[in-house]
């Protein structure tokens, strides 16, 4: 085995002219065309291309027309300079078609908004072409993207009317990084963002960058990280972040940045950063000011406020709403948002953990400016395996809230795991809140039409870094690309994106699609279950997060797993019910009635607000401790099973990719392994009971699981 | 400007089918042979080939044939199972080949040794073959390696014999990489080492960086930071150690760990590291023998102690020799060395830092283990843009003595400018130390040859990382490549070596590969101008190093700028005659006579050794200072011709490197006026002279350079 890993290794290193397969083209590799008559259609329409203006962003269109030509037809693409050579694409916006379109399609293409776009065929004095269009620029871009994707995909349809239309205003990437290139919780290498080297040097990646997330409807980044420092509001920053800001306009991406609470006195020799004092207020619009003298677009701050360490108005007897709207001041002349974190607690308030955003935000509602925004994460804790959703949701009326998703795996086997994180967004989504109306979810929220709110926002914390394929583990591809179609329309399923992204990046051929979707499909569901299954949650080691620790005490409380899972010979849980903390009682009453009785809530939920004893009957008929170590044994089996058909598929793609995936599917059995063996060892400490015949036995003692140290794991600042 | 660099950008960035010019290839990129008669007689060889054994390094070699087949002829490489085909071109060791060797033929080959390489034509049975033979199949690889070089240049003649061997024994990359992947004095990204990953998954770029290295010769290597830390020590550490070691031994490459000396209190449970300590031997006995089981092949150890904080010997009392000698008694029966460095300094210590390494490693001559050699440094102070030697070259008679060239720039431009050190490292090693002969040089006591020793290493600090190109700067790759080759042979001059590394990287087109030679020729001399001429040195910015601080003062005096050049109104300059530190007297005596005058030494050093009054006459004519704002300005004046020159080679060489080495020349013109400004107009509060007419004024005043603050600059830990 070694042997032939090695052998494979020397093969496919720097070979000049094999086509690499490294998966640094994303999504976006415009492999040829096999299909004859799709490759007559697109010849013909890239033969003839015309543009009805110039602009910057039709530059990069007919970049990628020229790209995709090359790559799916060997072929060079054809711009007219004039209309009367044989044009057979048009492109170009409503406006600039408006002489071709009837008045009704006028009116359905200006319906599609700003960002939305229009592809299809069109008469013209009895001549049948193809146009995209929107009513921007942007909308032609996205509709050119589609169209590309339309065709890699092979189901373009010369004949097919396509529009689409974003359901989100602000579909946004968080990038946790570093100046110093370091990204908390990152796993694919380092920051992109080479801040020493700009503004002189603009390292081509910036450009894929800004192309990928444009080719997803990503129309918003913030490039530091939440944990911020000051030092990027400093100008000669600035004037690095412009250079970025000018790459990614004609991309349709605004730059945001994170703003340190405490700025005023770091760098504005101020000796308060209190928002009602006038000083500060003017610090903040003085560096706002300058910010918009550089990049008259910019996007505005993302703001993480007392929580973790981070300063914030607290600190001088004010709350978020005042924090908040002191920057939305400075940011609303310019048209510039604020995004407000919900992500607030402290160990210094005696309230569960769960319950503390929803105390802080609830009295505020209201209270916030309008070009505020609280980004709420998807659960009341951190991005667990599974959570669920945030009570915030549907807990206010008068408050944009927007969507916090996580697509860097923080806590979700970070790089070395294939789990498909669609299905988790998809079931949060989908979630019934029961308000504000009675058939609210969460997406109703989210995009706003239920909630009416005019701000509508979804973000998804970036698992972008320095590696060649951009996300460590190829299949993070995947959470990055689904993460842009939920954000473009959150009520898209995770199985159709999930299949989209494998002939974008695969191919469509059906076998290998078939078993590559539901490697991914189950993958969620296994990782869940070898970690954290019925509701448990918060059990991974400290600081790193890396492999488990449920035995992880001492220090401060709501940073341990003791306080979460709360096992003891009894049984293991964390009451949220009103006999408990009543965290339960955030949600709206349909939901604290069906969860607070422990027949009647899903299962996947049950120790999340109950502490259950260990011979409960659970719906299987088996005791909770049975069905507790069969699931951490399924999750194991899963990933065996994932292994096992991934290799069926060696020799149906390229050998890097294969043996990429392969490579990392091995370590992910053995961590699999490692989560069970010990999670049961140590839970079978309080149970006192046997594992069940029918689950492999975990091996190793439970002080070995404890031993083990990782000062190194990437993801977070050395500790040593 | 703007717009045209954007163009670019969107142009080559991610294009499917282009042959992508991104660097990662280095110069083994194997371009189409366009010459017929090469191409066809290339194409002969390979269309018959024979091994005459099977290896794993043989299967290296058939891997490259097969790769360059691709890339020279677009054709297979055609390998024959038995001796009775057609075959060409005959591949095996001296031994394999014998009975088609005659004996002096035979003998010759012999005297090549262990790592040497003959190749050129046969006749056999009255056909003509061509062979490529050695003493062992790493022999063989070097020589297959000469071989496709020779054909990439254009240079291949069918009918010459061409044999080589190396003249230094141990060839090696020193890699101050951290555990956490952040590099000390890196400038290309981050450390390939993916230690969290390893050892379950392989990056291919480790192949591919094994074999970079071994088409150089070089043949060891050290992971890790000589600001060593003890956790790569621990045995899970060492079997991701031994998974690099397993790739790399095919390719000829030993790896090397960095020791640190204070191990056995941090992992040992010990309460000393003091090296007489029986329990301290025990433990590094034990822990030698613990890594020989998974690594039989293992080099040993790098060691930096008592320097820069980091533990040694002296804790205890003992000497340098006392603490190398216990490991080197640890390592002896497995064949390892102990590279001790000479690297040695304290503040504590009332001596000239120029001094300190000759007063601790003198007194010990004779007294190291034969598997010790002393790593010393080209010069005394700290990879200077220039330095003298080392005095302790031809200083011992009984001591290994190795060298120590800094391949990445850490003082010498980082990754943003353009500056090849193959003539700084050629002027080393040609230098006459007048020890131990008459006509010794640098070079010869390295070599062994004047100096007789046993054990001959040349080491380079490594400028390696995960930037696509591994050097940050392309160019740095030529400081890569022209360390490796005069590691194999410190007499090549590095004009010959840039010129076979333009034609690899370039291809032979003559007015393009004279123009870059010119501009790589002339980099170091320029760097030297514009940062520190005339024997000036240690005038950087504090901690990282980037850009001039010659103002720096105040903490430990030997890292400050101000303890180096002792500018005052009097003059400038560091007297280390026998009237001041008389450092000088550490050289041998032709040396001392010649460089105590200041009217006699070069005046390169001139200020390394003197203290000069501001209105010196120099040999110009021109008084010091006039000379020193003359040196600074031309410094200034050759980076702009460089760029100049460059962008004279737009449209004869692929876009992309075209613009990366554009942008970055433009950086580097930038940083060299900084250079200039900061320095002369700091040097003038001292001299209260005006600047000559013919130079180009520095602009801004002293307080904005003083200003400048850079706490992200790469190769640091952050430091706030």
């Amino acid at each position: 085995m070694k042997n032939l890993l090695f052998a494979f290794l020397i093969t496919f290193c720097l070979v000049p002219k094999l086509q690499a397969k490294d998966g640094y083209q994303l999504w976006l590799s415009y492999e040829k065309i096999e299909e004859s008559k799709l490759r007559q259609e697109v010849g013909q329409l890239f033969s003839g291309i015309y543009f009805f203006a110039q602009n910057p962003t039709y530059d990069i269109i007919k970049e990628e027309f020229t790209r995709s030509a090359e790559g799916f037809l060997d072929q060079k693409a054809n711009f007219l300079s004039t209309r009367d050579g044989d044009f057979k694409l048009l492109v170009g916006t409503r406006s600039e078609l408006s002489q071709y379109l009837g008045l009704s399609q006028q009116a359905e293409i200006k319906n599609l908004g700003e960002e939305g776009y229009w592809r299809g065929p069109l008469e013209i004095n009895g001549k049948k072409v193809y146009i995209i269009t929107g009513n921007s620029p942007i909308g032609v871009l996205y509709g050119s993207f589609d169209f590309l994707k339309s065709i890699q995909m092979g189901e373009f349809d010369l004949n097919a009317e396509n529009s689409d239309q974003p359901k989100v205003q602000l579909r946004m990437l968080n990038h946790w990084d570093n100046l110093d290139r370091t990204v908390e919780r990152g796993y694919a290498g380092f920051s992109i963002w080479d801040w020493h080297k700009l503004p002189g040097y603009i390292d081509p990646r910036y450009i894929d960058y800004a192309r990928a997330n444009a080719s997803l409807g990503i129309n918003a980044v913030s490039l530091t990280n939440v944990n911020a420092n000051a030092w990027i509001l400093r100008e000669d920053f600035i004037e690095k972040v412009k250079v970025l800001a000018d790459l990614f306009r004609p991309y349709g991406i605004k730059v945001y940045l994170t703003a340190r609470f405490s700025a005023p006195i770091e760098m504005g020799n101020l000796e308060t950063a209190d928002p009602l004092d006038s000083d500060v207020q003017a610090f903040w619009k003085e560096r706002v000011q300058m910010i918009y003298q550089h990049i008259p677009d910019f996007g505005g701050f993302l703001v993480k406020a007392n929580s973790e360490g981070q300063p914030g108005p607290h600190e001088y007897g004010r709350n978020h709403a005042e924090g908040a709207n002191m920057l939305a001041e400075a940011l609303a002349p310019f048209g510039g948002n604020v995004i407000w974190r919900a992500f607030v607690y402290s160990h210094e308030i005696d309230e569960d953990r769960h319950k503390q955003a929803n105390l802080e935000f609830e009295p505020l509602d209201g209270k916030f400016l309008e070009n505020v925004i609280i980004q709420v994460k998807n659960g009341a804790i951190d991005f667990q395996p599974r959570e669920p959703f945030h009570p915030l949701f549907g807990a206010v009326d008068e408050t944009n809230l927007g969507m916090e998703f996580q697509i860097t795996q923080e806590y979700l086997g970070q790089a070395t795991q294939l789990v498909y994180l669609g299905p988790m967004w998809e079931e949060i989504l989908n979630t019934k809140t029961y308000r504000p109306g009675p058939s609210s979810t969460v997406a109703s929220i989210i995009d706003g039409s239920d909630s009416g709110q005019k701000l509508t926002l979804m973000a998804g914390v970036s698992n972008i870094g320095t590696d060649r394929n951009w996300t460590g583990h190829l299949f993070g591809q995947a959470n990055w690309y689904a993460f842009g179609k939920m954000a473009w329309n959150p009520y898209q399923d995770a199985e159709s994106i999930a299949s989209e992204w494998i002939k974008l990046t695969f191919g469509h051929e059906q076998t290998l699609l078939s078993s590559i979707q539901n490697i991914m499909m189950e993958s969620h569901e296994a990782a869940v279950n070898y970690m954290t299954p019925m509701g448990l949650h918060h059990l991974m080691g400290r600081s790193h997060h890396y492999g488990p620790g449920p035995w992880v005490e001492g220090g401060r409380a709501d940073w341990t797993s003791l306080y979460y899972h709360k096992a003891d010979s009894q049984g293991i849980g964390f009451d949220r019910t009103s006999s408990g903390s009543n965290a339960l009682g955030q949600y709206a009453p349909e939901i604290v009635k069906e969860w607070s009785d422990p027949t009647q809530i899903p299962e996947k939920y049950l120790l999340w607000f109950h502490h259950i004893p260990w011979d409960f009957q659970m719906k299987s008929g088996k005791t909770l401790w049975e069905e507790m170590t069969l699931h951490y044994d399924s999750g194991v089996k899963t990933a065996l099973e994932m292994k096992k058909n991934w290799q069926k598929l060696e020799g149906q793609l390229d050998e890097e990719r294969f043996h990429h995936v392969n490579q990392l599917l091995s370590v992910q059995i053995e961590e699999a392994r490692w989560w069970r063996n010990a999670c049961l060892l140590y839970f079978q400490t309080f149970s006192g009971k046997p594992f069940p015949d029918e689950i492999e036995k975990p091996e190793g003692d439970l002080e070995y699981y404890k031993s083990l140290r990782f000062p190194f794991a990437p993801g977070i600042k050395p500790n040593w």
